[in-house]
This record gives C-alpha cells, structure tokens and sequence, in this order.
C-alpha cells in the first residue's frame, strides 16, 4: 500500500491506530476458518466519524476495506481476501453507550463482546438472548453482520429479532441511522433489515439499539436418551409442534456422544443412538413443570428410554456437559473438521439425518453431528485427514451432496455461520441467476465502486 | 391505455380478468384515505405465472402497476396516483395454500385476508397474532407491504416478526423467493426483509410463510382510570419496565372516552383523564394472575384510581367496547379525520403526550388521541370541518408540529400505516439527505424503469 495512504489514515486516527508492519498484517490475516490473507494495513477507529472519513478515503481511492470485529467468524467474513485494509472495530469502539431500563432497550458500539452485554444486563434483571457458541469473544457488530444464532433461537429467535436500529456508514461515508428505539416503525425501507446478516458488504455498523426482555426468574433442564438419531429428530419436531416451546432442544448424534466420552469419561450413554438436551424457562415453577410433562410425554413417545430433570445448577451443567464440549472432542475422527451448519424445517430433520448418514457411508467418511435442533438447526462436521489432499477433496464432494440434501428440503446452506468465502462457492446450489442477480443490484445499491469486503457471499 | 395493452393483458388472465370500463376504474380508485385516482386498468393474475408475465410486459412497455389488496391502507399505498393497472391480487389468488402443523407455519396468497388466516389456524390450537384494526378485511399481502401492527404488537410484535419466507415477482418478471421456512437462514441477503414494509414499490408478493404460535389457553382483560393523560403514560412504560409483558396495553383520552360516551351511553368515566385497557395471556391461572398484580400496583402507583379486571368474556368485552369504537366515534368532533400513527420509545410517551396538548391548544383545534401505547404507538387525530378550507390548512400545521415532536422524541412518522402518499411530504423530516438518496438507490436496485408503484413514500 501507498505510504500517502498510510499517512492519511494516521492523519485521521493518529498514528498509534494504524498498522502496516509484518507482524500485525499477520496477526490480522486469520479468522476461524484458518485460512489467511494479508491485509496492506489495519486502521483502528476511533469512532464513527473516524470511519466515515477512512471510507469516504477508501472509496475516492478504490481501497478495498474489510470490517473486523473479534475474527471469530466460520466462513471467512473478516478475512481480507482482496488486501486493502482491515479495520478494526474492536481496539476503540467497544462500549456499553446505555442501558435504558425505561423501553429495555441497550445501545452498544459494534466491537462489544456478546458475553459483556450479556452481564451487564442480567446484573439489571434484563436478558439479551442471543447466545452464539463464540458468545465469550465474538463481537455484536460480528454478530449482527452474520445474524448470529445460538442455543437459545427456539424460543427467543436470532440476532435479527432484537435488532431495533443500526447506524452504519456507506462505502461513499454518508452516516445513516435505520430504525427506532421503537417496536413499530414503519417509515422509510427496512434498512437495518437488510444490513443484518450482510457480512460487512454494504455499510459498517456503528452502533447497534438492542431489544432486552425482562430475565425469566427460573429455568430447569432435562435430557433424553434416544435409540436413534431418527427416533430423536421425530421427537424434536413433534414436541415443538406440541406447542411447548423450549428455550433451547439440542442434540448428540452417536459419534458425538463416543467422541465426548472418549475425552471426558463422564458415564455418557454411549450405546446411545442420541441424546436430546432441553432447557425450559418462565417465572413460575409450576410453568417450567407443566413444560417439562409435555416435553417428557413426547420424548417417550418418541422412543425415549431415559428422560431425566436436573435437580439443581450442577446437575444441569452436568447434562449439558456433552454438548457443550462435543465441537472440540469429535477431532479425534480426523485432524480438519469440515464444518457446515445447515438448516431444515423441523419436520424434515429425521430424513435429512438419514440422508447425511447415508452420504457418510457412500465416501466412508465420518460425519458426527449435533447442534440447534430445535430449530432446525444442525451441526454437520466432515471429519477428515487434512494433510491428506485426497481426503480433503472427499471430504467436499461429500459437504456438496450434504448441501443438496438440505437444500432439496427446504433448508438453507447456513442458519448461523453465513455465507463469507467458504459457502461462496455453493450459493449457486440455493438460490437462482435472478436472485443472484438481485444480490448483486443491492450490493450495487450502497456500493457502487465495491470497495467494501469484495467477493464474498458468492457476489 | 392503448387497446393493445389491454388485449395483451386479456390474452394472459383472460378476458374476464381485465377491466377497463368507467365504473370499474371509479370502484379501484379508492382506498381508505378517501383520496381518488382512477387506473387506465384492472388486471386480475390468477397466479404466480400471470404475475410474472404482466410485469414483464409492463416493465418492456413502461406502464406503471400499483399492487393491490383490499384497497384498505391509510396512507394511499395502493392509490394509482400515475394511472396505469392495478394489480388486483385479492380476486384469485387468495387461498391458504398450507397450515403445516408439524412446523407450525402458514402458507398463504396475498389475497388471503387477516381474520381468515387467524380463524383457520385457531381451529387448530395454534395462533397468528398480528391483528391491525383492518383485520377483518385487510389482506396478508397489505399487511406484509405495510409491515401491519395491531393491539397484540406490545407482547407479540408486528407482521415482520412472522414473516419466514415470501415468494415475489421482481418488476422485470422473474420471480424469485428469499427466506426459508426455518427460524435461522442467513444465507445472502435478508431480502424478505425489506420487501416487508416497502408498499408494494420494489415487488409483487405472490406467497407469504408465516411462522405461527401455539395459542395460549387464558387471557384475561382488565381497565385502569387514570386522572391525566400525563399519570397514564408513565403508568405504561413504567409497567413494561417492571418485567411484565401485557399482550395489549391501549389508551383512550378523555376527549376519546367522552366521544364514545356521547355516542353510546355506556356509563364511561368521562371526567376521567384517560383509561388504559390491558389483556394478559398464557396457559396458567397463576400466570394472569401474577401479571396482573403487577400491573395492578403499578398502575396505582402512578396514579390510577380505579382498577378493574374483567371476570368474564362479556366484562372483558365491555371493557374493551370504548378503546374499540373509539376511533368511530370521534368524528362527533369534526367532518374530518387527519389521523396519525405516530410512535415514541414508551418512555417519551408522557412528554409527547404533553407536546400535542399544547399543539392542540396553540392551533385550537381537538386532538383526540388513543390507541397501542404498550408498543408507543399512538394515534392522534386531529379534528377539523373537512368543508372549511382554513380549518383543513391549520390542521395540516398542526400535524407537522406533531411530526416534530415526534421525531425529535426519537419516534417514527408512522409506527403502523406507512408513507405512501400521505405521509411523504414529511419524509424531509424524519431522514437525511442520505438517507432519502439511499432509499432512492434501493428503488432502483429492485425496479431500474420505476413501473412500480412510483412515486410513493416520497421517493
């Protein structure tokens, strides 16, 4: 990158917030996915007029620019596959601006950790309920920009149900605001609608007005024991369907279980075909035990063997001890997890598992899976060698026919993790010439010179 | 409208489907703003198909369309202010495609009107909450283009809080889909997102996936007299605030209560402030119970005299016939209505409340005023002798001062009813420069030839 370049960021942010030497290009080239590309540079503002000017620079001079919050991304959002400069949310623009417990409402800046919301205003008797697995460092600019999910989806929803407004600044450095401190607002297009979930591709998010609700005052979890995995998906869906709505319903497949208890020897049940793990939650304890009743009545239904309530927090913890370490145990069925988070309608979970294990079977890899299933939500990890070039090829041959499977009922290639480098190539599998067309019109609308996060998303 | 035009028309939806008469072109001219626009046609797709193929044919031929459901938005959203077809989507394409209990989600046409969507799922024990005062003949179709609230918005949100997936016709024909019938899809662009709300102005809406709730087992309805308009709104926010979460929480003033009293004679506290009107829900006697003693004391805690909880449906009914046939009723103050939708962050109510009292006296004019302040959203209506040219000229001047007010409490133009026509002349004052030119870009990523409702929400 040009040194007048370099120089005009410093002018902006002070020469302390920019960095242009190996190490920090580096530092700054990786996400989760593991892959890297160097960035020219990593410019830290300092708040949202500082990123106004940088991009207003970045346009007028065609530099390409990737947002960046805490990198945790799956699909490669924040890697700067094109170079230019990164800029980096997370140094500067990292606070709490208000918790107004008058409409339950916060206002943060986009480089806030999930988690720190998270505390602050349960300290308050409030809750923000999105809760992805990166809670602990992901940023919420990352999570509004990848519409981050998490365990507790099925009853309270996804970033974008607690979205109320953004301010955001175009590629062009005109800021704008979206939305109201509102539940209705009906002026103007919904901006902050389709910012969400955009991936850092049409504005930068600068600050983000959050829905809070009031803290359920209690909560009781219960698991179940299933023979199979499809035995265990006609429970979820039918217990959803039951009208019972548990805060989070998620599931085990046998190799996870194995995987866990290989690791941990924490007695799991590893005969099991599955295990589905359930949170309920209200105020009153006779709510959470008329929950439990019908969600126990349809598991046995189903086929359950074993259904067992919790009886205090370390019991609890105790059931959710597999699925909360199942990410990091499966490893031991290979060295590269190739891991897609693919969505159906409840109903169709039972016959898109049995499709996954069928296509395990025909290129004899493994494929352990768990996840968000109360929402149709599913965790599917291709394990395989990855320093073995022909096992990796396998291995996304395999993910392919798994894409088409899900896409043929119904389902999306990505409920959580978004679309990035890493699902680019597969969009054409889900969505038509005309809607691709339309995704590039819009990303035409407030980026006519693509200077923001170019060729990601499949555009 | 060239005869060519209208014989290529017919020979797509046949001829039965096409008007063009004088009487027809009067009967679609209407909508509930009382403005008038006659169309050069009447074209009745039957399908999906029909759709895409009059568009195409509109967008070579640049006749302007605007899309139409009952004809029952307030703002002139589906006015033909430019001529042209209307696009009648209420005659055939107005079947419940679906009700899918296994993944509690509705299909429906746009032609399918609110109250027939929420009968046919309460048949099955399962609930669609939007509930606009149209309900009983305003159209799902309307109700996404508008974004439509309701009573039911402070607990369950508005329309966009239920749409999963729609299926449209771009204005150049092709027709695409965007959403999944999943909880979590962040795969490309949100664009069911922003055709929520967008007025029919960048595409047709030929299907619409509704998620659906289980209905809950009890409500209950209770009523609050409080001595000032002022005492009623901190009343509100301070009850939201307390963690308790009313399905409606609606306001009459006193000029509204003394309106329905004068009209029917139902024994009103008419020397009363204003009264707030409240319905809790859930499957739990203790439940209601335990919400209402709160909103009890909070109610008495901010003044209110009287507190009432009705013991049975035809109480619940009585308390609830002021707040619905309020708005009919004060017409007693004038031949005509400017009625506003404005919306607050709820706890901005007192204040605004406060601001249009004294807009009200400074212009001399009534200005009744109830409607859903559980979400902030109140309707103000201001009184005038639609004959009475002068009275029409101050009632305008007041309603900007009360857009003012509104916008600088951090409030929207309009919490429900859209901009269309109506509305767009205070565009300027709710959105930036940038914001307008943004809006403008958007337009024309989805309809480059501006065919489609142009001209509407002041772009």
């Amino acid at each position: 990158m040009k040194t007048e370049h370099i120089d005009y960021f410093k002018s902006i942010v002070g020469k302390e917030n920019v960095y242009d030497d190996k190490a920090h290009m580096l530092a700054y080239s990786y996400d989760a996915t593991r892959n890297h590309y160097e960035p020219d540079a990593v410019v830290f503002p300092r708040n949202e007029e500082d990123v106004s000017r940088v991009l207003k620079y970045c346009n007028d001079n065609r530099i390409v620019i990737t947002p960046r919050g805490a990198g945790s991304g799956f699909t490669g959002g924040a890697l700067p596959a094109n170079g230019g400069i990164i800029l980096g949310l997370e140094k500067h623009m990292n606070q709490i601006l208000e918790i107004d417990m008058e409409n339950l409402v916060a206002v943060v800046q986009p480089g806030v950790i999930n988690m720190d919301l998270q505390r602050a205003v349960e300290k308050r008797g409030l809750f923000y309920p999105p809760d992805p697995a990166s809670q602990d460092y992901s940023t919420l600019g990352g999570n509004v920009s990848e519409n981050a999910g998490g365990m507790r989806a099925a009853k309270y929803g996804i970033t974008k149900d607690f979205v109320m407004a953004l301010r955001a600044v175009l590629p062009n450095g005109e800021i704008i605001r979206a939305g109201k401190r509102t539940i209705k607002d009906v002026a103007g297009y919904n901006i902050a609608g389709i910012l969400i979930a955009s991936e850092g591709t049409l504005a930068v998010i600068t600050e983000i007005t959050l829905k809070l609700l009031a803290k359920p005052k209690r909560s009781k979890s219960a698991m179940g024991i299933f023979p199979s995995v499809q035995k265990a998906m006609e429970a979820v869906f039918k217990t959803m369907a039951s009208g019972v709505t548990p805060v989070a319903m998620e599931f085990l497949d046998n190799l996870s279980i194995r995987a866990v208890e290989q690791k941990f020897h924490k007695g799991l049940p590893v005969d099991a075909g599955a295990i589905l793990i359930t949170d309920v939650d209200g105020n009153l304890e006779e709510e959470l035990d008329g929950q439990l009743e019908i969600i126990e009545r349809s598991f046995k239904e189903n086929g359950c063997s074993e259904f067992k309530i919790a009886k205090d927090q370390e019991e609890s913890a105790a059931l959710w001890f597999a699925r909360r370490n199942a990410s990091q145990s499966i490893t031991i069925y290979g060295s590269k997890k190739l891991n897609e988070d693919i969505t159906v309608p409840r109903s169709k979970l039972p016959a898109l598992l049995e499709a996954i294990d069928k296509i395990s079977k025909k290129y004899n890899v493994k494929v352990p899976c768990f996840g968000h299933t109360g929402d149709g939500n599913v965790h599917t990890n291709v394990m395989v060698d990855g320093s073995d070039e022909a096992q990796l090829r396998i291995g996304h041959e395999a993910i392919v026919e798994i894409f088409k499977a899900t896409v043929e009922r119904g389902g999306t290639l990505s409920g959580e993790h978004g679309i990035g480098l890493s699902k680019a190539p597969y969009m054409n599998l889900a969505f038509s010439d005309a809607e691709m067309e339309l995704f590039r019109s819009v990303k035409k609308a407030f980026d006519p010179n693509n200077i923001l996060n170019p060729n990601k998303m499949g555009l």
